[in-house]
Order: C-alpha cells, then sequence, then structure tokens
C-alpha cells in the first residue's frame, strides 16, 4: 500500500508554501498519496487574483480582502522580507539555480492529482466565496481533515 | 481503539493558539484521545491575569513577564497584526459568523478531558509559578512529551 | 525496536532551533532513532562562521550570505526580540537556570550520533557549500528526507 502524507498549510508565507508544495511534489512523484489542508493564511496563495469580487461581502471582508496577498505572487517572506526585497532575492537565487517557482509548483500538484482541501471555517470567517479560489479545491470541515491526518504516515503543520 | 492527536503548542500568536484549540476541540468531539504540550510562548495563553505574581522571581523574570501578553486576550497575531489593527478585525469577522472566541476553546478543551501539559523546562526559564497558570495544566518534561506522542496517530508542531 | 523522531527544521530562529534541538538530545538520550532534516532558513544554524567563503558565488549569494545569520549565536528570535534585547533576556534567563546554550545542544546531537541531514535544493538555491556548513551534514535530496519521515514514529516541522 502506498505510503501517505498529508500536510496543514496555515501559514501564509511565500517560503512556507513553497515548502509545503515542494514536499507535495516529491511525495507526489515518489507515488505517495498526497494531501493538503489549507487553512488560515495558507488560503491565500489559492486566491485567484482575477476573480476577486465584492459581491455579497460585509465591509470588514472586503478590507480584508482587499488588505491581505491576492494570490502566488503576492505573498512576503516569513524571515528577512526586507519589505519585499529578500523575497526579490530568493526569486532571483531560484532563477538562477533554474528551480520552479512557487506557481510551478503549484500547478504541478493539480497535475499530480494531490488532493486539495480548504478549511470551511477558515473560508467562513475570511468571507472568501468558492469561486475567488482554486477550482481544484475541495472545502471540508476539521473533523474531515483529523480523518485523514489520523490514516497519513506523515502529518506536518506548515 | 481511539484514535490520538498529539499538539506541541510552542507560539504565542493568537492565531495559532485558536488553531491548536479547534483541532483539539474538533478531535476530543469525534472521540479521539487529544493532549496540548505548551512550551515556551505556547504557556502565554495559559497565564490567568488575575494571578500574576511577582514573589520569588529575579528582575529579569519580573520585567520578562511584565512584557509578554498575560493570557488569551493579549495574545497578537501571526500574520498582518498592524499593532493589533488585524487582530481586532479578525475578532470581529469572526463574532459575525458566530465562532467561539479563544477564550470558548480553551474552556472547550478542559471540560472535553483534553490532556494539559506544560514544559518544565520553559516554566522554569521564564519564571512562571504553577499558581500563575491554567489550574489543569500539568508540568511534564521533554520527555514524557515525547513518549506520549510516539504513541500518538497524529503529531503537529504549531 | 526503537521509536524514531523526525524533525525537519525550516525556521532560522534562535529559539526554534533551541527546541528542535532539545527534543533531539532527549529522544536520542531515550534511546530513540533520530534525524534532523534542515532546510531553508534552518540551514544559517549550521553555519561556521570562521569558515565562510566568497569562492565561486554569484554576486547575490555573496549578498544573501552576509545579510543572513552566521552559526547559532546570530539567530533572532521568533517572538520579541526587540532587535535582540528579548534574545539577551532569554540567554540571561537561561544561563540563571544553569541551562545549556543552543551550541551546547547543537554539539549534543553531534556526539549522541542523530542524523543531521541538509537539503540539497536550499543549499544550492542559497549556493553555501559544504566546507562552510557543520562537517557531520550530509546533504540529501526531499525525497529521502520523505522516506526517512515515513518510517519514523513522530515527524514535526519546526
Amino acid at each position: 500500500m502506498n505510503k501517505k502524507l498529508s500536510l496543514l498549510l496555515f501559514s501564509g508565507d511565500y517560503d512556507k508554501a513553497l515548502v509545503a508544495l515542494i514536499l507535495a511534489n516529491t511525495a507526489a512523484e515518489a507515488d505517495m498519496d498526497v494531501s493538503i489542508f489549507f487553512a488560515f493564511w495558507g488560503l491565500f496563495i489559492l486566491r485567484d487574483p482575477d476573480k476577486i469580487s465584492n459581491d455579497d461581502k460585509t465591509t470588514m471582508e472586503k478590507m480584508f480582502g482587499a488588505m491581505t496577498p491576492k494570490g502566488p505572487e503576492e505573498l512576503p517572506l516569513s524571515h528577512m522580507n526586507f519589505s519585499g526585497l529578500g523575497k526579490k532575492m530568493l526569486e532571483a537565487m531560484m532563477s538562477d539555480n533554474e528551480a520552479p517557482t512557487l506557481e510551478n509548483f503549484l500547478n504541478g500538484v493539480v497535475k499530480k492529482g494531490v488532493k486539495l482541501y480548504g478549511c470551511k471555517l477558515s473560508v467562513d470567517i475570511m468571507g472568501f466565496k468558492k469561486e475567488e479560489l482554486l477550482p481544484q479545491l475541495e472545502i471540508i470541515e476539521a473533523k474531515d481533515y483529523l480523518k485523514d491526518a489520523a490514516s497519513s504516515d506523515i502529518q506536518l503543520f506548515i
């Protein structure tokens, strides 16, 4: 039976999203079953900047949506961000090493059939609509995440 | 046999404490055995603001105790804190969605019998006295945490 | 058979490195098999400040190397760093309690035979040379980490 990897991506940092997606891609290539549960700030990477809508949102939800990162390119670094300079350096160094970008890795997990789950409570609180997020995302509850994680060989909170 | 969840709460951030307590409550409701090991900054959420005492503390411990969050309400956000504005927005959005507060979730784990462990080394270094912390907390060593975690189906470091 | 602990140290924070090394030392003392996979910022703790070299590095790699922490003593705190003041307080409080330093704990894992792995992709992107890092470090790929983690009883992402 295949080994199984369960990731909970809570962080909205560029580098933490990167490591989560690198692990997910690598595990899927090694024939592991992989699922990622996106919660809280982890949902920002799944926002499609072209589909953001303010319909049916409270004023607070609109403000929050405007102040927070819209999609993978707007995420900051967890360390050494220096108002974006550290991130530009990291991106340049990744490019020098011909490493794929965060978006490449996100496309990779979609193509490889990694299961992508979004946390219902987080989506409700932040006021995100399903149409604003990656279409492959399935919204589930925390108890469903726990069930999936308990049957996995590796669980990481990122 | 019941599945078992082991959380190590290291962070002193409001949102990370929230996700730890939501997972713990959800798991306990699903009849999982749950334990939380509070270490370092994770202990701040367990401080009772009405029971803080400076007896038998070094000057450094007093200063450290005064500069750090006293109980669940004073914890900052890990992202987008904006000197507290981001946190107020998040709390308002949680309230709009009738989500319980951090304190509700903390009361929930106590009522549901989640095992609450505090890291002895952290308590000693930070100079916290047992009477200043949540009464249900049991102080244990890192080796006891590892034994408990090794027998769990899910382990997360938050 | 011995229980097995697998840590992924991603963070470059002093306190998170400290908790990772405390857990690793404690587990090794309790006869667990222990491995640590150092990725991204987690590699900074393994830099030897006396062996930093700029040979064969791009301008970007030199700048990045100069701007980032060089060895265990230069890591900041994840919370309450206050430009280094919070860290000095924590170090003083650890010393008051006769707790070992971060360097002591690093020496401890080396002596106890904890397996120390470095992430190849991170080393390549950051432009670190093997000679600049702790000699006991073995450079491996993410898929090797996943294999090791999947056979462990506890996996934590720190």
